[in-house]
């Protein structure tokens, strides 16, 4: 059964993050908790707080079912029906302001017992300050893993994902953007074979930036931009998300679906940094980019992650 | 005409709430701007962030007209038509943990020049850690305000408050409540006195509330709780609040907006605090309830603010 098979990927996909995240912080232990859904199902939330390296990084696993209600079916465009779901998802939120908020959703959906199925997923980078360099890194890497199933692929799933991850009352993408995709429906092990190019990918270069930028030297002014920029993050979440909409309509359990928020958030009024400075010039990069079309002594190059301790 | 009565009277409680809060705020100023809506008419939001006893303080007026789409028509229930709307939004944050926050809104909605007419409006309280002499200051003042507009007003406007502001998600409301009230139509002069009555009874009882616990001692623990709480506080203004949506999907002025965001929120996973810690009973607090009918001892009143510097 392919429903059974995705099940499997998506929990060995979380333990093989969960214990990449661990390597990262040796005095602390993710809290692992089994949770059943009132509906049917359930689910095993992973969180670790306020380490040395994250200050919150969340991974869950989840297998659903039940009967879709009118109103879910028409959300996702098919016709109500029994449906089985199951995923992972995964938010991990650093505490050096250097290391950028990773995202990361596989999803596999069947209906009337397998009649219909897709899988669906994607992973996307927030910085709080963008650099070319990682922007490449985790690009390259996505563009790498999805040219063996068609070489479209990675420009058709990197504009989606631009297109996703918008705020339009802020005109501003999320991050750096990295791909997203939905109802690739067909010959499941490629699907499967898909899941886990884009798993690796986000795996190899995002764990290398973190590795990289971690000892990065950063301030109370440095914490302070990460802080709004977090509360960026909870806008977009919390305005558009349709994973977390989902999730809080459909009484999902609320710990596991909001433990993708930030740990720490700021609003300030009318927030506009000064002309030129490390922070405006952040700004001007989140929108959609070709980083793999950019030089690297692009002008925006210059924002380049400071020496490291 | 009640339109220009209605802006002029919004226009009038913004400069006395702001009078108000700036008494507090000697070495503060409100920060003013103006501000023209592109669909037409346009605002003065005033925000002072940062002060001594505010965190954060933003008094909104607006006066805007266009023409309801059939979306906005309908979700405030009538046919599309011209439209004027002008009103008051205030959202007040405390930087003590024992000072709760208040929010209040008064709006006057017109269609077809004048053919159908109503105003809406409400205040709610949101503390930290509630305490009963505090949430029955609040509400006899409400009450008082509101029983000569008829006696039956004050208990069919608290539960509409109670039922409006709640988080489903966490089985909470989202303070000790208020009153809230909308499409109230008729005679505009009475309800322009129902407004005026609210509105004072707002101000003499929220600013005595802040003069008396501003000085509570509080530490790291206390403003750990409070930035939970104004977690919560964020839930509910971008996952449930009409004003928040219609601003932002109409594309309204985002900061002004987004002016009701605290300055400092947190979340962390699973958060309980210990069994009879105040925090837990603060907790507790969080759910429809008649105060004005509760003993001074009654068991929820041992979560009396502590004593005064």
């Amino acid at each position: 059964m392919s429903f059974d098979k995705a099940a499997q990927f998506a929990m060995d996909f979380q333990r093989a993050t969960v214990k990449l995240t661990q390597s990262f912080e040796p005095q602390k232990t993710f809290l692992v908790e089994s949770w059943d859904r009132p509906g049917g199902g359930g689910g095993c939330t992973m969180v670790l707080e306020d380490g040395k390296v994250f200050e919150r990084a969340a991974v869950n696993f989840s297998q659903v079912h039940g009967e879709l209600s009118a109103r879910m079916a028409a959300a996702i465009h098919v016709a109500p029906a029994p449906f089985r779901a199951t995923g992972v998802s995964l938010i991990l939120h650093p505490v050096n302001p250097f290391v950028p908020t990773i995202h990361l959703n596989f999803r596999y959906f069947e209906l009337d017992g397998g009649k219909d199925w897709w899988i669906g997923g994607g992973t996307d980078v927030t910085p709080v300050y963008p650099n070319i360099e990682d922007a490449k890194l985790f690009h390259t890497s996505l563009k790498a893993a999805l040219d063996p199933f068609g070489a479209e692929l990675y420009g058709q799933f990197k504009k989606e994902c631009d297109e996703y991850f918008y705020l339009p009352h802020r005109n501003e993408t999320r991050g750096i953007g990295g791909v997203f995709f939905d109802y690739l429906r067909g010959d499941f092990p490629n699907r499967r074979n898909l899941w886990a190019a884009v798993g690796e990918a986000f795996h190899k270069s995002y764990f290398a930036i973190v590795e990289q930028r971690k000892n990065t030297v950063f301030g109370p002014n440095e914490i302070a931009f990460q802080r709004l920029r977090r509360g960026r993050y909870v806008e977009f979440n919390l305005l558009f998300d349709r994973g977390t909409k989902f999730g809080i309509e459909s009484a999902g359990r609320t710990e596991s679906v909001l433990a993708s928020m930030p740990r720490f958030a700021e609003w300030r009024y009318n927030y506009a940094p000064p002309a030129g400075s490390k922070e405006a010039l952040a700004i001007e990069m989140f929108k959609p980019t070709d980083w793999l079309g950019m030089a690297d002594n692009d002008l925006l190059g210059s924002n380049a992650a400071p020496t490291s301790i």
